[in-house]
Parts: structure tokens; sequence; C-alpha cells
């Protein structure tokens, strides 16, 4: 049996630390490329490039067995790319990371380590991102190595759902510390922004983005209750945002007829024009 | 009783024709502030601006008594920073758009609209993207504007469910020829990559992305359907991304115990180390 086609990508650029680290684990598993951006692209969520080209590079990063690439464009528009143009064909699994820094609860919404593994999932490609809470160049990804080898083990025999990929993420803790593994569910929280507001040379202001992470979810089954007590949390993450409990509200208490005078009775999700 | 506050932005830009409709069509309901991209940021995704300051600067575009500014950051940018440093507050309601071009289906993840609409609905504040099918910068948005008064009246009489925002799609179809509304889930479709590769003046490669929309949902309760049969798509959407079905599946399916000889049964979600 010939051995898995394995896309590596990331967010953090080509050259962190973290994705050598995933590079090192994923080659016990099959074939790897890496596609990742020649530039850190953090926090560039579901961004594609669409009004100005892209370029990508062979480099040797990673030895001369491992072909490797950097793409001067999003963590999505990585994969797309590496699809379309390098490797010519799905690969079967896609990973992204380890990113530096955390992407548990809201974070999965802005992640570029996310969204490239969703867009793997979304071309029905297996994909899982990988973060540690560890914002270090100099970051200790032994534990987070070991912990992926047991997930990619799985994640290769027994698979996903249908439309499901993985959000895992590591507690800063060396492996002995690390209580286990927990299957959660997404944390309701949310950052409250603070810009910091600074003067040019000219006297105009600009603003650094900052922020507070707000978690007023109190739940235990939370990623990150999860990290918050020693464990990695891995949440399985869909891309259907349909909020299904809302369509039945708004038929409920929406008004969306034309005309009151002459309201008919809803047909269904169906709301007639006069 | 006070007016409701509310915040117009987009992903085209402020001189966008799009926003300049919706505009229109917020005074009607309360105090509109504009806080919009200087340039276009379509398919920014969630991406916001951490490596770099952002700055905005007041501007009239939509007359003196509309407070107006335009901002260097990505969609979702402009909203953290009209809370924050503009408005001081958070707005009654924020609306995005009309986007030039659909935010149907699977598009809903790479856009930009429908981004700024959703970091509003994480921080708890009613929000909606509307998307018109049109590229055109003659678009026709008299259609959209009848419609948008409608939706924009029912949300603020009766709301939606915690954690839900709307995607509002609109046919490139006259007023007289649109059926009517109908509230739909999110089709499953995707973009199939299809790279256009060039050459530059000193031979090397560059590739435009540029893509294939393939929908495979035939069923008749999808955006997709819903557009392409005359009718205005409104689908509720959520930025909880946990696939809680997956969470059984993995539960049920997958072996994450570190040592198999001394496999214990499951506690529940939680996954121990030996």
């Amino acid at each position: 049996m010939s051995k898995p086609v394995i896309l590596v990508t990331n967010d953090d650029g080509i050259i962190s630390p973290g994705i050598r680290a995933l590079v090192e684990v994923m080659t016990k598993f099959g074939d790897v490329t890496v596609v990742a951006p020649d530039s850190p692209q953090s926090a560039m969520g579901h961004a594609i490039t669409i009004h100005e080209p892209l370029r990508f590079q062979k480099v040797n990063v990673f030895g001369d067995k491992i072909p490797s690439y950097q793409c001067s464009g999003t963590p999505v528009d990585c994969v797309k790319i590496a699809i379309d143009k390098i490797l010519h064909r799905k690969p079967d699994l896609c990973v992204s990371g380890i990113n530096h820094g955390s992407n548990a609860s809201i974070n999965v919404i802005y992640s570029g380590t996310m969204s490239a593994a969703m867009e793997a999932a979304i071309d029905g490609i297996p994909a899982i991102g990988f973060s540690l809470m560890d914002f270090s160049f100099e970051a200790d990804f032994s534990a987070s190595k070991f912990f992926i080898e047991k997930i990619v083990r799985n994640m290769l025999k027994a698979g996903l759902p249908k439309d499901a990929l993985l959000n895992v993420n590591f507690p800063k803790l060396p492996l002995k510390q690390i209580k286990g593994m927990k299957i959660c569910r997404q944390a309701v929280a949310k950052w409250e922004e603070e810009f910091d507001e600074r003067k040019d040379p000219s006297g105009k202001s600009y603003y650094w983005l900052t922020g507070k992470f707000i978690n007023n979810d109190q739940g235990e089954d939370t990623d990150v209750w999860a990290l918050e007590n020693g464990y990695v949390s891995i949440v399985p993450v869909q891309f259907d945002l349909t909020h299904h409990h809302a369509i039945s509200y708004i038929n409920k208490n929406w008004d969306l007829h034309e005309d009151n005078a002459k309201k008919k009775p809803l047909k269904g999700k169906q709301v007639l024009k006069k």
C-alpha cells in the first residue's frame, strides 16, 4: 500500500519552529510536502488573495527529502495552490501548525492555522490544525509532538464524520504534567478590543489592535476548561455555519409578508410576496 | 425613545455604491455612523490586522449629517475600532454591505462583508450582512433596498436568538420579478480552484486565483436554491463552529489512551493519560 500524501502548512511562515516540529512528526506517517507562507500570516482568518497574483518557490528548509515551497499568499491560498499547482491532486491528509499561540474558543474564527485546515476540509480532505499555547520562538514542542502522533494515527485509521475537521490545542506544560486529551466543544468567549493609541512624528494618531480575552463560559466540556486544567483540547469543527434553531425562530416570530392586510399563513419556510 | 445607533460597514470600501445604498435605507431607522475600509477588502474573511497599526480618518462621503470614517484595516478591524474609538459604545445594530457579489453558501467563510457582521454578533450586537449577486459598479440596488427595509424592521422588532446573525443575499432581478424572501440553510458547496498561470517579463511564473463554484446540494431549503429560483435568501449564521455530532463519533471510534495494555473505560468525554 502506498504511503499517504500529507500536506503540511501553517500561518506563522515556513521558517517557524512550529512547522518544523510538525513536519518531523508527519514524516512517520507518509510522504510530506510543505507549502507554507513566506511571511507571518497570523490572524488572517479565511482570507484569500484576489486583488494580486500569487507566487511560490521551491525551497530547501527541511532537507532534500521533503519537497517544500514558500508561497506569497495567505494560509488558505497555500492549500489551494498546493492542490492545483504543486501536488496536482488532493492530499490524503492536511495538517496545519504547530501554531505559536492558542487557537482555542473564538480564536478559531481569526486563525490562519485553522482556516488552512478548514479550506482542506471544505475540499473533502481530512484536516487538523495544531496550536501550542506559547508564542515564544523557543517554545518546547516535544509534548505536542507526542500527542500529535496519537491523534494522527487515529485520524488515519478511524477518520471523522463528513464535513468535520479538528482544532487541537496544547497547554504550555511539560509532557508529564499533561493529564491527557479531551474532546471538547468551543468555549463561548470573545475578545474585547482595546486599541493602543500612539502619535506618529507628525502628530497623527495610529492604533495597535490589542484585546482582552473574555470567557464567561463555565462549562467543563469546553476547550478553554480543558487547557486550563492541564489537558490537550480537541474540538471537532464544522464549516456549515447555519444557525438551525434560528430558522424556526424567524419563521415563527418575523413577519416578512409584503402586505399585512393580505397576510396569509406561512407556507413552511417560504414567505410569499403578494 | 431615542433612535437606535446603527453602524454601517462593508468590504468593498467606503466609496462603493453598495454601502451608499445601505446607508440610504438605514437612515430611516436610526442614527447612522459609517466606518468602512479605505480600499477594497473583499475575500478578507475574518482577518484582523496585528502586524501593523491601523489608522482612521473622518470623511464626508454621505453628507454632513452622517458621521463617516475610512479605516486602513480589514472589515473586522473596522467594527472593532468603531466600537472602541469612534462610537465609544456598542451600536444597537450593525449592518454590512451591500456587497457587490454573492455571499451565499460557502462564500460566507471567505466574505469580508459577513465577517464584519459576525464580529459584531460575537460582541453581542444584532448584525446582518447584505449582498447582491451583481459585481457591477452600476448594479441596481433598488430591489435590495426594498427588502432590506422589511428585514431591518423585523430585526429591530423581533430580533434573533442569541449568537445568531443573518446572511442576506439578493438575486440580480428587478423587484417585480423577485418572488419573495426565504429563510434558508447554507448550501453545501465549494470552490474548485483553477489558478491562471502567467509569466512576468523575466520569465517567472505568477498565478491568479480563479475558481469554479461547485454545488452538489440539491436541497430546496438552501440559499443557492432560493437565489436561483428568484427569492431573496436569508440564512441565520452562527459562530460556534463545534461539530457536535463528531464529538460522539470520536469518543466512540477513536482510541486516545496512552497505553493500550492498561486501557480503561472512557469516562464520559474525558480520555485519561495513564
